[in-house]
């Protein structure tokens, strides 16, 4: 079966302006689910049919398959080469999205009468650190609320309390759109957790410098309903006993992420996007790739920095979730409505920062930051 | 964008074989994730490209869009039309699977110090039970282990506790081929527990005789995922508020199964299952449908009692997965590696059975059955 060329397939867009993507697609600048590369979907087309000649489709393959099973091991083997994830790190995947993994991992890491400490720089961190006080009680060595989440702190600004399990961090704040771009110093000892779901994987990562990394896959490795933890195996064994069998980590480590019908679609795709990765020629390609396509945007924001406003200090902007407004609510709105008839697509921005965000994930292709960047100068000059 | 019909969509099996089913696809007897309808499969295929005309593809959907937020309410809409499901129920769309239940459930319902009844007539009961056991101290009302799980207890043998919080069953039994073909009795005001992951919307079904039901949805509602919950208002509210909220029943009730990024593909094709069983006339039509597919299978089985064996007691068999077996484990070899050649995939039973196994959901083809059955035939007349 060849790729499927739609009979839509031109570069005008589905709202009918010319301003859109190719192949009937606009520009979808959704914060997640978000944009899947064009070869990935094609393959997925191919694949839900009959994957790999084997008369069955990808989404009605038994788990316990061998045909599956392979997939599967070839999906953890990509993800691993992506992040050069070293030796003694588990690759697993499990369900019910970051948010699970905003309670498992304290039932697994938080002992009896223990704690953990919390960056709180977003709203999924403040969320964190209120989930995690069902396990104990949890302490924020920073807490940037009172700046309205616009900058990263420094590591001066961090009070550890004493003895952590862990410390629990969000590399992306994908609503208020920031992005660390260090690693904080934590205590020694201390393993890191990080909450990577809105930037894993789009830009080089050492995973050794942290216990456990978790993410929704739904950004930048793939669609919903798979969760992917890459976890230091003394972790794993050091987890608490004491909780039921299906949130102990152990319990998907030992059977390979699959104690149960794992979410096998999910995985599946998430093979392809990291397999699309390598052959792309890895992170440190897309680092830079993902660096110009946000410098695109980011220079139109401060080119008209009288009509636009950039949520993100400076040197804590996110190359993922780009967050700007205008001078007032109704110019925003006015933006995203008019951005959507020129097909660029799901820009307005979170509730609780209002205005404009473009989510420019891996899979977002540079074409659509430069047609965003000519809507926003042209926005500008007509409303300015 | 019209049907795809790809180049290899002839008669012949992928395996070289004659009997194989149409579009280069073999006939899929997979337990689960399974086979599903060739049109929910086309329109999937449609659909990752481009859904509904918005030039996003389903995968890429924001669920906070209103383009997915109709999908996923056209979902639960086109779920509780298939069931009836009456007014005082909500369906809600989770994730973790059928097993993910086994632990919420008795995490909400089994008050501090209570306890429920279980009817252990299978492997998944057995784990049910087990499962529960950490909530509290769980007794088995009915189990059938003693006679390997081939028939289904008669209300007669059932001996339930003194006010257990609620009583579980599972409506088939994927592994031992054993379906309960009437309602058990319960205990007056008890609330009745099901796990239907492998018979759900199978028959019709007359959801105000249980308390809560629930499926993964990779047998006879899609694929792999989500998990479905059909369950009466009060016992939400009753549920427990001692547990974290990501395990609250009421937390996906009051925020329409989103209180963070559902697996919103999955659920997805959920809707597009239902609204085909819908278009095939709803589950009257497929009971008829699937009695008539099992009868071809049984029908085999008997017609050659001295060489094959079924597993389940006549009138406790499972109309949906069809377990058997030759005179010895050699020939149930030869049967299986000899049905994977002619087409007849995944017919291997699950190790605590042993023998062959054909999973005939939903939307397994009536024509596979035919084939399978012409298979034992031969295969029969050759090895007798």
């Amino acid at each position: 079966m060849t790729a499927l060329t739609p009979a839509s397939a031109t570069h005008t867009s589905a709202h009918g302006n010319g301003v859109a993507g190719p192949g009937g697609r606009v520009f979808n600048f959704s914060a997640g689910p978000s944009v899947l590369p064009d070869e990935v979907i094609r393959q997925i087309q191919e694949d839900v049919w009959n994957y790999k000649g084997s008369g069955v489709g990808i989404l009605e393959h038994s788990h316990r398959g061998r045909v599956y099973e392979a997939c599967l091991a070839d999906a953890e083997a990509a993800v691993r080469k992506v992040g050069t994830v070293p030796a003694g790190y588990k690759v697993l995947f499990l369900t019910g999205g970051a948010t699970g993994q905003s309670h498992l991992v304290p039932a697994n890491l938080v002992p009896k009468g223990g704690h953990a400490d919390f960056l709180v720089t977003g709203y999924w961190s403040e969320k964190n650190f209120e989930d995690g006080k069902f396990y104990g009680p949890m302490h924020a060595a920073a807490n940037t609320a009172d700046r309205k989440h616009a900058l990263i702190p420094g590591d001066d600004e961090i009070r550890y309390s004493s003895g952590p399990a862990y410390v629990h961090m969000t590399s992306n704040n994908t609503i208020y759109g920031t992005q660390w771009h260090r690693t904080p110093r934590v205590p020694a000892g201390v393993p890191l957790v990080c909450d990577a779901s809105s930037d894993i994987y789009s830009r080089p990562i050492d995973v050794s410098q942290y216990g456990l990394i978790y993410a929704g896959a739904q950004k930048n490795l793939g669609t919903t309903g798979a969760t992917v933890v890459i976890v230091r195996e003394d972790l794993v064994e050091r987890g608490s006993k004491d909780i039921p069998r299906m949130q102990q980590l152990r319990t998907f480590a030992k059977e390979s992420s699959m104690p149960n019908t794992p979410p096998h679609f999910a995985i599946y795709t998430v093979g392809l996007v990291a397999n699309w990765i390598l052959a792309q020629g890895g992170l440190a390609v897309l680092a830079q790739r993902n660096a110009d396509k946000a410098k695109v945007l980011y220079d139109a924001i401060d080119r008209h920095s009288g009509f636009y406003q950039g949520h993100a200090r400076r040197e804590d902007r996110s190359l993922m979730n780009v967050t700007f407004r205008c001078r007032t609510a109704e110019l925003d709105e006015k933006f995203c409505k008019e951005a959507t008839a020129a097909g660029l697509d799901t820009l307005k921005g979170h509730r609780s920062v209002g205005g404009m965000r473009a989510s420019i994930y891996n899979a977002f292709p540079r074409a659509g930051c430069v047609a965003l960047a000519q809507f926003m100068d042209e926005f500008a000059r007509r409303n300015g």
